[in-house]
């Protein structure tokens, strides 16, 4: 028997303001039983790039055939499509403006299928707000694909080239030297950079940045007072981290700035 | 079968303290199967008016027979009644202090059922604290009625007529011309005015607050740099956006200031 | 036949970043149909008192045989242990640094069994993240408990004795008069002192802080403008709390600091 798909709902509307719950009530109108679980509402508004993170950094964690719902949306209304995404261990739904670049990236094999949602039959009306599509299109959509409706009902195929994309430069390699980016940073002011933890296992190695040396530990309690240290980061990429206070300010970093790494 | 309501929170308490969840926990207590959802808990401490608006905004998305409760409740603990109401589409569990005005105006002819909260043993307990009837007393009322217990056994019946109320002057048109009011400011520093949308649909108009016109758009993003857009809200209301920034800022405007519109 | 038991979360991650979103997506891999309730997740960072205060608080709210995962972790990574607690009424996993220590008071008859988390079998993986046990142990482990596994699965028998615990001096009587302190602000500004109800009820009495006498109440509406006042809080302790602002503000207290009581 087929049973009903996790959701999951990830935006930039923050909590205050009921939008969230909106949302919820528009699933629960389409199936009252769907498990809908929040990843984060509290994207700084309409900061696609801390979205692409979020997401791609929480996906593999939920079960197969997860319905993910995503929406930090500055173009609604405007010509930007509405999509779905269907790949072999989940499921994308949300604008294409870049949200779901990290999750595709180096996974075009694992593309099932990809629709622009133009079949109003599945949304919360035909006649959908203009500044709202989360509530209209999105959110019910992602409840219908989590009762098991398939993507070809949803809308037009579309050719996954397509898809908006968006990213930092990739970290590189070079001459015993990785030059990489800060691509998030939390609210504890951890900087998680694009350098993945597998170039650096087992290696000894040291991070800069604005030309301090950080020192290599293993966890934020190996960082000495009023300093930041560099780890191999539970999101799987080196980050830079303090003990109990922020590496952001201690650093002087933020989201798109450059990082150094020596093999020494 | 009789199968549960589904159940709904919204709260002034913030996330921060823990309330919501032993909210969730005495609801638990009642009926672990109960599925709930939180519409919000940042209205502003004791803000009656905001907790208003955002019921009656999300009021409409959820399925019928939902059964809300809200408390804002700066007289817990004073004279003022504890009151489930039944409607043709919902249930409204919290104080009578005016939190349901906007859910009930123009409603009249849909009030199935108005009791006083008056059966402790549909309490938490018989003695309830003074100062969080929220945990003993609507959480629990509202759990029981999500699992099928009707109104009458919960207290005593009240005239509608005597419920509190509480609301904005209504937009009026008169010579072609609209004076109405701002009734909400969510997060983004959206602006919702009090005119609504049928008011304006197919017409051409122009809104103007402190003497300044706000040019009519379709999206936030028809907003010109550093400026104000006035739109068919996906509310329902007429509402003031700008894009990417707060249109509460750039206007200088907030909850219960005056906006004409102007029809042209 | 044995359903699933009720899980929460309690930690200091924010709900900003996506991590809770993460630990839920690791409970829903363990079973999905597990109903999981969020106490709070904005302990402030690191703050293992207020971590102890809430979970004291909202504990006896839950259903019977609830599993708390409770994650404020400075230590995560060193040698501090993780633990999971079986009592009377309920479950507890998380690290062993004094976060149960409020529950775990006066109730060392109540502890029926105590284990150190060593059985990777039931962790998310077999080789954890330094830096987030709670997404690769606790949650998980906390999902398998829930799901009806048995402590002595999960790792080795600790000495209840060993625990490490965390406490502010008592409260303490003598003479008439009371010396205690404040265990908890909340974000209202509500001052929660660890002198319970109990001492107080059916007696006439003053509360003194900063050479200030605050006067007795039984509402917050009670307080005078601009004045604090003292009642029995909801959470069975002496409270000082004030009409429509912050006490803490008002008084200039904070947690730790010393309140006096004086009967008359």
């Amino acid at each position: 028997m087929f049973s009903r798909r996790h959701l999951t709902l990830l935006t930039d509307f923050g909590v205050r303001d009921g939008y969230v719950g909106i949302l919820k009530g528009a699933i629960a109108r389409v199936d009252p039983s769907l498990a809908v679980t929040d990843i984060t509402h509290d994207i700084p508004p309409q900061d696609i790039l801390s979205a692409r993170f979020c997401l791609l950094n929480a996906y593999p964690y939920f079960p197969e055939e997860t319905v993910h719902v995503a929406v930090v949306d500055p173009g609604v209304g405007t010509q930007r499509r509405g999509i779905a995404i269907q790949l072999d261990d989940g499921f994308l739904v949300g604008p294409d403006n870049g949200i779901f670049g990290g999750i595709l990236c180096d996974r075009a094999d694992d593309i099932v299928s990809v629709v622009e949602l133009t079949a109003s039959k599945y949304w919360r009306t035909p006649n959908p707000s203009r500044t709202f599509h989360a509530r209209d299109i999105f959110a019910p959509v992602g409840a219908h694909i989590a009762t098991g409706v398939r993507l070809d009902k949803l809308g037009t195929p579309i050719d996954p080239e397509s898809l908006v994309r968006r990213s930092l430069p990739h970290a590189e390699r070079e001459d015993g030297a990785i030059v990489a980016y800060v691509q998030y940073c939390d609210r504890f002011g951890n900087l998680i950079t694009n350098v993945p933890n597998a170039w650096l296992a087992e290696k000894t190695w040291q991070a800069i940045a604005e030309d301090r040396t950080i020192p290599q530990g293993q966890t934020y309690s190996d960082a000495e007072d009023g300093s930041a240290v560099a780890l191999l980061g539970s999101h799987g990429w080196l980050e830079l981290g303090a003990d109990r206070t922020s590496a952001a300010e201690l650093l002087g970093l933020s989201v798109g700035d450059r990082v150094q790494v020596k093999y020494s």
